[in-house]
């Protein structure tokens, strides 16, 4: 890689791929100063950029790996690109810039993918995104009622580009992946024929570039860029992860769940560390250790499980409740992050206030991970955990790196995980203990085993219901995140929006096709259908449980095939298909490896799937044993209990994947 | 008015007000280019603009009355700044710019007030507005299921800024007012502390600037330099106009209304034109001439209606339907705008096209009111109409006068009124005819004898209800807008949303302290209540024209005082209490001329009001005859028919006032 000097600027080609072209007539590079407001509500920030300045820097000068760009001959440099590698390092010149904007060369026909995960919107191409943890929303489509209300009742709608993990990556379809190195809030914006704009609100420390002769190549180069997770463990394969809070009572559940014939690898009981009552209904209580009360005796239950083969998984997050005994050990000790005054910053989780535990602390985050993950869960008997938040951290807080809390935030999704991977792995339980966690950011994929989807409505909706799941997983698998998953049924029910049996029955058909099968009670337990209050959705929840362990050897040899390839476990039609375009906008199926293509239904009331099979070989409908030739749309009955599922007639699998139509 | 070099740029003031105060650390212009996307659908627009670049124009060379400004010193001047009298003239010396942005200098405690008619915040400091006429918005409120419904249905629930009336004009209370020359998108920002800052999407031909002693004076100035409004017609004060769109029947329903006590100053039929039905129910027929299906004998009726003093009113829009007779003679003789192929350009309202009658084509302008408004309205009869629209000038259509329809758009209203005020005055009827206009810009005020507030919604609403006509009034007032009036009732009933008696009442008797009482059927008056189908209601409406016509004499004064100083009749409180900081954001009380406070009842159910007495001179309530000392905060009972109404115990008029406590 090396810039071309052209008559009036410069251009930067990856193989034969023109990225950069800048001249002073079209410049790619614009800097600038502004302004930006953000107010945060409960994890849902609304963001609005005055923009003061935005200067071309039209001016050039190449000097072999180095440019020097200006707004026009004579003027001070304001930035100096270096090559690096594949990588442009960005120095800025001019200390008072902090905005930068980009364009990168895009062809008319271009797809893009990636920006960590995203849950509407696969192919980005056509859109802005820009790029910040938070709460993904509720609704996430400024025309639906729900959005409409959770927008009104507490700015929690969100909209498109919303998500718990961010990242400023992207896979173009002309084969190369650029990479973002900056933590700083940033947007890509798709919108232009011309080329695809980066807005970053800092300079960012490096542009990296991946090119490849193919779309796998390049996965698995961002997964060794990233971080690659282990293998999943082996008690997983067992069956599903049953979640359940309602205390003592979650025993005898569990019991009448695994009558029915279900398979079960865990028991999740987020409400392990006792509840809190709030005008709200109940909450976790956020002290993070088992609570006797609720649980009585839970390290003997827990042993009791063991025996059974099923393991016992908790719940934490980077917070500490004022009320807590963990509070004031950790103030005391000086572990959290502070405020203007110099006290403790204290945040309002509704009702309750807590402390952030500071990251950038190293002996606050070793503490974390000793005292309170290693010792009070790991040690105390679990085998996972939901690792929930991140996205949360304050832009108005004191961190003890001094680093600003503004360019911390989307740094902390990964200063979290790292700090459950290394509680893990101090117990020596890396690729035996499973936690997993919905938000992200770069680096995530080094020690988050797991990704689960975040919290979806109870719905079949296109913005926030069951297929958004998939559209999560395909782009963060893009990005070297292996291993993905959803609560089946969904999780917010807000202004009567409840599960019905069909949707826990969709959730769960496509979940057993997943890497974990896992349910969740959801937010309001008392006003949703779970799957042990109706036999029909019992039944066929035992019977997709059934098919999750019967298909656990195909699963395993892709959990062996990403931990050295680095390709996720679902995978876009295009990953295998790479130069059949009408792949490229799918993102309501996927490959389940290389040799299965999963579509579930995902709307209400349907009882077929169409859908597109790529290739020109033969894939083999699962259930009915039909035949098709790829290259074509086709439709399928899909009843309950009976997905869209193919699996490529000369799959070496095939046995395997033929058992599973015997499964009643 | 001088510029006043600095070490390091400019000042400008206007007396001892410092306006404008650049230096290159801190300038006060920059220039640059964007690339705007502007979607309309039925007069609601979807506006976004991607701003390439925008230059601080740091270097500024004074040379006398002449600025030169450039983004720094031996770099090519960009813009030219000249004085011209109390006005800066702007010349673009860098014609790629498109986009400008200056700051005038603001005071932290500063208030501001104008933009044109503004519906939702008389007072605009701490807010943003673009100024763009266009449909004000049903609901006009993003927390509300009105606008959500709106906004879903039709992109049509608008916001806090939205108006068919803008104009880049405001006064501030450092006794300046400030007014941009221009007709293109322009933007008014009044959040920031120590600038406000306006937005030009071109240069502005220049920014004119009124100081004065008073605010009094400087609206004197406004109305000067925009146009003065005759006095109203002396037929106005024999009642209230109603409006009936029920065909020969309303004739009837006239009588009873009559029969009722009802002081009827005129009859408005907008349906005089005949109907089409659309699958949206009952519209106007588009093309402009009495209807003999509908009205039988018009004429006729229209001369038995003047026997008895009343007159008669119809409806005119700038459009023409497709399958009218008008149509094809305006095509045929060239007086429609064209498309991009040269055809007719056709507007699509709903289940029927029509053509844009070309005002910037002065045969096709003399033709529509010559042979539209002057044969067919006045010489048949008419006294007056409402002239719909204005707003809708679609901006990617061609003109005959060579400009960008972007540039045309806001100067439409003005166009549109002075093609009616021209056919006015074509038959000498000027002040005698009263045609009324929703839409407006700079310059309406020449040729528009009276603003109607538009189309509220039919309930009381914060930002959509009976409150925001008196925003409406005071804003554009300030102006130069001496006459406001609004739908009697309010006009937008969707979504179940329906006129109660109690709102009629409400409005009506607001209506009864404004220059005109003018009733509307609202657009959907069968699922609405009218003030003809329920006794308590007419009984209230008629005790109120009553009471319209007994104060009448003060109006007339008060008209008479507008014609003469251009002041509005219509006051905000500050314009007489100027010292009265208390008074500066009073948005839902009015001075009626200088002698009567009206504080309307706004809220559903309320039969008290709460309000500020400005000066410390005495105020008497109009119906208990109760003395207060103006400087606090009084309630007073406010049952329906009493407004609270304050009149000066002072005043010249005292006995004309106190007359109206006897009118039963």
């Amino acid at each position: 890689m090396h810039f071309e000097t052209t008559k009036d600027g410069f251009t930067l080609a990856i193989g034969n791929r023109t990225i950069l072209s800048h001249s002073s007539d079209s410049p790619a590079f614009f800097a600038g100063f502004g302004k930006e407001r953000m107010d945060m509500y409960r994890g849902n920030f609304d963001i609005e950029d005055y923009v003061i300045e935005r200067t071309a820097l039209r001016h050039a000068e190449v000097n072999g790996d180095s440019v020097t760009l200006s707004s026009s001959p004579g003027q001070a440099p304001r930035l100096r690109l270096t090559l690096d590698g594949n990588a442009i390092r960005l120095t800025a010149l001019d200390k008072t810039v902090n905005r930068l904007w980009l364009r990168i060369v895009a062809e008319t026909d271009e797809h893009v993918w990636g920006g960590g995960e995203q849950m509407s919107y696969f192919d980005m191409r056509g859109r802005r995104f820009p790029l910040w943890t938070s709460e993904p929303g509720v609704g996430r489509d400024k025309t639906t009622e729900i959005t409409f209300k959770s927008d009104v009742s507490g700015k929690a709608g969100g909209d498109y580009y919303n998500t718990n993990y961010p990242q400023p990556t992207w896979l173009s379809s002309r084969k190369y992946a650029l990479h973002v190195e900056t933590s700083a809030y940033s947007v890509f914006d798709f919108r232009n024929d011309d080329f695809h704009e980066i807005e970053i609100w800092a300079i960012p420390e490096r542009i990296e570039f991946f090119a490849g002769d193919s779309f796998t190549d390049i996965v698995s180069a961002l997964s060794l860029r990233f971080g690659r997770q282990p293998e999943l463990p082996e008690w997983v394969y067992n069956g599903a992860i049953i979640g359940l809070k309602d205390g003592a009572n979650s025993f005898a559940r569990l019991e009448k769940i695994r009558a029915a014939g279900t398979k079960v690898s865990g028991l999740w009981c987020e409400d392990w560390v006792g509840l809190r009552q709030t005008s709200f209904g109940a909450r976790l209580f956020w002290d993070w250790q088992a609570n006797d009360t609720r649980y009585p005796h839970l390290r003997q239950k827990i042993a009791e499980l063991a025996d059974q083969g099923i393991r016992f998984l908790g719940y934490v997050n980077p917070y500490l409740c004022v009320d807590g005994p963990l509070f004031p050990v950790a103030e005391k000790a000086g572990y959290f992050a502070t405020d203007a005054e110099g006290k403790t910053a204290l945040v309002d989780f509704g009702e309750f206030d807590c402390g952030v535990v500071d990251f950038t602390n190293p002996a606050a985050a070793d503490w974390f991970a000793e005292e309170i993950i290693g010792r009070n869960m790991l040690d105390f008997g679990l085998s996972g955990w939901m690792a929930d938040f991140g996205e949360y951290l304050p832009i108005d807080i004191t961190l003890s790196n001094g680093v600003d809390a503004k360019l911390m935030h989307n740094a902390w999704p990964t200063l979290w995980a790292e700090v459950n991977a290394k509680a893990v792995e101090s117990r020596g339980e890396t690729g035996e203990a499973l936690f997993f966690m919905r938000a992200g950011f770069t680096g995530v994929q080094a020690h988050c085993p797991l990704i689960w989807g975040g919290d979806q409505s109870v719905d079949f909706s296109r913005h926030d219901g069951l297929v958004t799941v998939i559209c999560g997983a395909l782009s963060s698998g893009l990005m070297g995140n292996a291993y993905h998953h959803s609560d089946i049924g969904g999780y917010t029910s807000l202004f009567g929006n409840v599960r019905t049996a069909e949707l826990i029955m969709r959730w769960t058909e496509m979940a057993a096709f997943t890497p974990v099968m896992r349910t969740h009670e959801g937010n309001r337990p008392r006003d949703n259908l779970q799957i042990d209050q109706d036999e029909a959705v019992l039944a066929h929840f035992a019977r997709m449980t059934s098919i999750y362990v019967a298909l656990a050897p195909y699963l395993k040899s892709l959990s062996a095939e990403a931990a050295e390839s680095g390709l996720p476990v679902q995978r876009p039609l295009f990953l295998h298909y790479e130069d059949d375009r009408q792949t490229y906008e799918i993102q309501d199926c996927y490959l389940y490896g290389a040799d299965m293509l999963v579509a579930p239904v995902w709307k209400a009331g349907e009882t077929q799937r169409s859908l597109y099979l790529p290739g020109d070989g033969e894939w083999v409908h699962l259930w009915s044993d039909t035949h098709y030739r790829g290259g074509r749309d086709i439709t399928v009955e899909a009843p309950l209990g009976e997905p869209a599922i193919f699996y490529r007639a000369d799959s070496s699998q095939r046995q395997l994947f033929e058992k599973l139509r015997t499964i009643g």
